[in-house]
């Protein structure tokens, strides 16, 4: 099982590689508070508008974004289920970790009551 | 200031980087139950030992782990505190995501108690 699922590409896979750039994350920062045009979202960013646009094509494939073209205008939107689906993974593995912590000071208050 | 912040490589970027992998996540999820050794983690995956081991060093870069040797055994321990530097941004996006609706939604309540 393990195995195929090193060859698949899961869409968490290419959520967390979009993330892990900070222009990415900025222009997402950007979208949370609305939609945003290209030229809206490169202007803060002194990099070449090809580069930005790759990132954007980053970002969109992996699904933490979306276009819409109006005319002569890319307008994008953030797509909040795509981002909930990183903070899942990341919120069960802390719940996993703390339900461990509980169960070790279970543990020690036993220990210590045997011991008293 | 962009300009400094994408030349600093900054600890949420290898953090959001390290995650982006299935087995690197995998690792996590058996490390959230309790601190296991190199082969313990190894077994489970039909990878050689020296690309797993790149992952661990992946892992450990990033800070989501830690490691020590006793003897000859490496044992590895999760960080929860590096897992909670993702956790916090990408709940800051939902928040302010949320928030946006909200202002939405008044908004047009606004909209239609004006129109009435």
């Amino acid at each position: 099982m393990a195995h195929t699922r090193l060859l698949t590409v899961e869409p968490i896979d290419s959520v967390f590689r979009a993330l892990s750039d900070p222009t990415r994350r900025q222009v997402l920062e950007r979208l949370s508070r609305g939609p945003a045009s290209v030229s809206e979202l490169a202007a803060p960013f002194p990099i070449a508008l090809p580069s930005f646009l790759q990132h954007m094509t980053v970002l969109e494939g992996s699904g933490l974004v979306r276009s819409k073209k109006n005319g002569r205008v890319r307008t994008y939107q953030i797509v909040p289920r795509r981002l909930k689906l990183a903070e899942n993974w990341l919120a069960r593995q802390r719940d996993r970790w703390e339900r461990r912590l509980d169960q070790l000071d279970a543990y020690l208050i036993e220990l210590k009551e045997k011991h008293t």
